[in-house]
């Protein structure tokens, strides 16, 4: 009778994706265990901000109280580079779970997985960096061109979330066919904006009306402004584009639409930002009205043409029997334009943020880690 | 310096999906042997029908001239099961690769994985016949409840073709999420037909004109009855039904629909089929009155009702604005609700026939099969 595994896991950021992911790794732990052989997920390191709780003798912390015991740590808050020593002296495999968005944190991934040690994140900086970085995390992962005893990294949740967006890009690459173009609407925050400004069956608010009431009701970063300036998208389509082969140097290599008015670039706070916006609603007005005589409506998208080696993100009209014209609430949907399949694009489509199916992403890395560690 | 491993691949069936996938085999070879250390991938047998060629000495056979070479043979055909031992006594791994749709072939599926061989294909009787073959394969793949020593099983194609349906609802299922419901357009027959029938910006020919339309152009089988009996939707429904944790029988034993007028079920041919089937014209004229006075059009979709265990196939009436309405061409469209997503569904859309990828799933599925053995 065998035994069964054991795998040890390690959790960085417990904001709302790291506690979501909490309670999945819950759920998990529980089934693994009743599995013949068993699999047993020991949770022995919580990092956040400011505090870090780790197991002396690698045995397992209850997931159930652990945020509880991190609030009640005194000890100093130690190194990066000294936690990870320490996870790479456990006597098994060991899976490091990155719910920031930190990136100095993803400039040692290359060293993480070197030590054997796997990588499981939704953190987009981390892959839509320098180039450089993009290839030594690759060239150190075993998944990648490490050698065999190295760890995996996966990053599925990095774009749309827990939509299987990167698993769908990396089989239609890796089964050989050729991605001539990828398209779609990348950002919830952007989705949810336009849907309401521009509505398929008409009507809709001034476009700063509709930033307050997307900011409102939490669709928007604290600041709206770090979700209009593109960035976020751009980071997306980095990643999107060097899976499917463009060596795209960083998000701000190639055009970016920002929907910031030049004349608020220098605001000093968000509110102040907010305040002001109104005042350029006749641009935004100008662009719809425009749309609108074509019969059509305005998206806020990314689209990468593979062959002309083309990324761009912004502002771009679409009939309203698009697929992309009838997304509803704060949808993405990402269109793969194939070789294989022809003039209709596969298309997935559906929630592209929010803490449980972001962390559904990281989950679904972290079991395919889990089939791959022996 | 690592010398790589060598995986032994067996094909049966060389039909339109078969040599599809011998092509994109030939190709994943090529890339697979650069690598550093390699992975050799060694056709040593192929079957169809009537013919069988395999290596003796389990030396690798040349992909592109197996097809002249098994033309051929003229050895008598082995049984099935001589085959399996063949293979079973390989020094190595082993992926048997199943083109065809042979039920015969399927029911031997346990004793091939028990043998350690593993299995990638897109045969839909396989795992929508009884429950009991469903419960046998999976008790004796490695990545159901068998040993660690037994193969694998992926059958990504037996539902959507290339389209990753299967991987994400067993995503779903595996991170903890509630499925809660499984609609849509599984048949590329049936979304060709019904798209012409009652396109939604109006118009469309008499159902009995569409349905030679459609076989005219090659989308339906031979016999278009095989595709109007519901059945292949009905197989299509069982596999994922039973993948959401429903115990379904068989694909017989909810209710599906038929679009085969009663009056002509003893038709003696196809061709008979067709010529009296505009007598029933009248039926389906008015189920499309009915649906366009409602301001919608007819689809013929399958539906898993996970919470009260319904399943059924037939014919219902969506909103023009809706997905399933908006579907182009001989599309696909899947929608996933579930606890997670929330009132939006999860979709998956595009291609869901055709040799390339169809051939692609397989071709995936046997990515998978080669990362998972060591």
């Amino acid at each position: 009778m065998a035994t069964g595994k054991t795998i040890y896991i390690a959790v960085v950021g417990v904001g709302g994706v790291g506690q979501a992911f909490l309670g999945q790794l819950a759920q998990l732990q529980q089934r693994l265990a009743k599995r013949s052989p068993p699999t047993h997920l020991n949770l022995i390191l919580v990092r956040r901000s400011t505090k870090q709780l780790s197991s002396p003798g690698y045995k397992p912390i209850n997931i159930g109280t652990v945020l509880a015991e991190l609030d009640k740590v005194t000890t100093p808050f130690p190194q990066l580079i000294e936690s990870v020593n320490y996870l790479a002296k456990a006597h098994g495999k060991v899976v490091l779970v990155d719910n920031t968005s930190d990136l100095d944190f993803a400039t040692v991934y290359p060293l993480v997985l070197s030590k054997g040690i796997s990588i499981v994140t939704p953190n987009k900086k981390a892959f839509s960096h320098t180039f450089s970085l993009w290839t030594r995390i690759f060239e150190a992962a075993a998944n990648g061109s490490g050698p065999e005893g190295n760890g995996f990294v996966f990053h599925e949740s990095s774009v749309g979330a827990g939509l299987p967006v990167l698993s769908t890009l990396n089989e239609l690459v890796e089964t050989g066919d050729e991605v001539t173009k990828i398209e779609g609407v990348f950002s919830g925050t952007m989705s949810f904006l336009f849907n309401s400004f521009q509505p398929v069956a008409g009507g809709g608010g001034t476009f700063a009306a509709e930033v307050k009431k997307a900011k409102d009701l939490g669709y928007t970063e604290p600041d709206p402004r770090d979700d209009l300036n593109g960035l976020d998208v751009a980071r997306k389509l980095t990643i999107l584009a060097r899976i499917a082969g463009l060596p795209v140097e960083s998000p701000t290599s190639f055009p970016v639409q920002s929907l910031i008015p030049a004349e608020l670039e220098d605001c000093k706070s968000g509110d102040e930002f907010l305040a002001r916006l109104p005042e350029f609603d006749n641009r935004m007005d100008e662009v719809k009205a425009k749309a609108a005589k074509e019969g059509k409506v305005v998206r806020f998208v990314g689209s990468i043409n593979v062959g002309s080696k083309e990324v761009k993100v912004g502002l771009e009209s679409f009939d309203k029997s698009h697929p992309i014209a009838a997304l509803k609430g704060s949808d993405n949907i990402i269109s793969f334009y194939t070789k294989r399949y022809g003039s209709n694009p596969l298309i997935i489509q559906g929630a592209g943020a929010g803490g449980e199916v972001t962390a559904m992403g990281v989950t679904g890395d972290l079991i395919k880690v889990i089939k791959l560690l022996r």
